[in-house]
């Protein structure tokens, strides 16, 4: 197979696109899929500095690397979560990246600030750790942004995230969910904006990305998330594909094209009724502490701190 | 496993209602869930006379005797496809029912009546079979219904064709399709009223149904179909619902809750714009003559009659 662009011999296929790319080919083909992404959703505008989500893996290393090579302002945001055997080693993917670029990583850690991890705050407050993982980070990644005067935050969600979400959703006919569900969400009533950028990116071609850019990355999935739903519909949509490559793109991008503005009206509808948490002061819903200081007290038993934060 | 319902030693086991029956208990299931369907979407009132479109497989003959058993004036339809070593046998099946409950069984045969059969038709018309076969059904359903007087076309769509086309529809948001994926579809513009009373019960239960009920169907599955893409999502579905149970239920009855009103106004759409067929006199929004009569034009090269109609 030969690059489409330049007929140089291929190193990557990519079935959906019908394509296959040789190394620079490809590298700037990522970067095409990302500059269009945010342009054509105003995502990041010149001059706004930019907070990225890393986890330490392909998909968050990739974005913060081609936000970058973009030219984008964007500091690294990692959490660590205190998983046995994961965490430790993600922080050293994150930390590596940041020290061999000078970028600035911004690094805040469950057990050390905050007193808990994962699994002890799903134990204690009774839910899957993937949702005690999602509320602590979803928490942390809107405090960070906005305490650290940053104008977006980005996560490194790809096309295969994104496809799986929105199959969970449509299944159960999660309509505010669905709502939510944008490669968006503009800042407003204490939110910061949100973007996910590698939406036109599935999740091969982030790792093939790094690969071929020379980013090393944690390889191993979190070892909490074996059994998740989500990996179930991951399953079922690469059976799809399998036999119509494209159809995951089809069915995330005619989301975002044609169906979300049915939900427009919805989506207005989960933010009424927001005020201020009384102890840390993000937005919520519930009727005194948010969930996350919930989560927090029920976790250790203490009051939490104001966010804590370390510079790397 | 027990009945659920009288404690008995139970001969099915439905999974999404974590549930076994016994014969009776399970008939009288199958009953309830038909009849509570029909009265829900006010499918059939009372005194009306159906025609049940029936293939000789298992979800028409249960369909057809569930509304015989439920005291609905039901006759069938049968078209024969001219599908070589499958028609011919479903045929069998169709009549022999019909016989043996002395019920009015109308008989449509593409290759008498109209000179083509559905691989002629698929060629001729550059269409894959399905497509040629659904078209050609549509229109006799249609047309069948309206000269026979009858107040309402059933069809035996189930749980699991119903999940498979809405999850078709879904990953390419076709959003005029969902518009009109409901279990009802009133008459009007030309248009016999349209129900699927079976959309509670899946394909296993309506197996079931017919074994336990000593009902003699055709087991082949059409050897036109293999490759079928809503084969492909039906077993998408189905290893989504191994691991959680009543997904499908969940998928098909959210969308006629929750998300089928968003699309109302994109049905009504669909409507707009059509005329009688010239030739036929169905109604259809092409600028000259209805596709079933352009197919039949270019399967046989020659004009199509007006419907006919042999009864047994």
């Amino acid at each position: 197979m030969k690059c489409r662009v330049c007929r140089a011999a291929a190193v990557v296929e990519v079935r959906r696109h019908n394509a296959g790319f040789c190394r620079d080919c490809f590298l700037a083909h990522c970067r095409n899929q990302v500059e269009r992404t945010i342009k054509e959703h105003s995502m990041i505008e010149p001059g706004e500095r930019a907070l990225v989500a890393v986890s330490g893996g392909k998909d968050s290393l990739a974005l913060w690397d081609l936000l970058l090579q973009l030219g984008y302002l964007a500091d690294g945001l990692y959490i660590g979560l205190g998983i046995e055997g994961y965490s430790d080693e993600s922080a050293v993917f994150a930390r590596r990246f940041a020290e061999e670029r000078a970028a600035r990583l911004v690094q805040v850690d469950l057990p050390d600030d905050f007193g808990f991890d994962v699994r002890s705050a799903a134990a204690a407050d009774h839910r899957v750790p993937c949702s005690a993982c999602g509320l602590s980070k979803r928490h942390i990644f809107d405090q960070a942004t906005l305490e650290g005067g940053y104008d977006v935050l980005a996560t490194g969600h790809n096309l295969d995230d994104e496809a799986a979400v929105l199959l969970g959703n449509v299944l159960h006919w999660d309509l505010a969910y669905m709502a939510r569900q944008h490669p968006v969400l503009p800042s407003g009533d204490g939110f910061p904006r949100k973007v996910k950028p590698l939406v036109r990116l599935g999740e091969r071609e982030t790792a093939a990305y790094c690969v071929l850019q020379g980013i090393d990355y944690q390889v191993e999935e979190c070892p909490m998330s074996a059994g998740n739903r989500h990996l179930g519909y991951k399953d079922a949509l690469n059976a799809i594909e399998e036999r119509s490559p494209g159809t995951k793109a089809a069915f995330y991008g005619g989301f975002v094209d044609k169906a979300a503005q049915l939900l427009a009206d919805i989506g207005e509808e989960g933010r009424e009724g927001l005020h201020a948490c009384p102890r840390c002061g993000s937005p919520t819903t519930a009727a005194q502490l948010c969930a996350f200081c919930r989560l927090v007290e029920r976790a250790t038993g203490q009051r939490r701190r104001r966010l804590p934060v370390s510079t790397q």
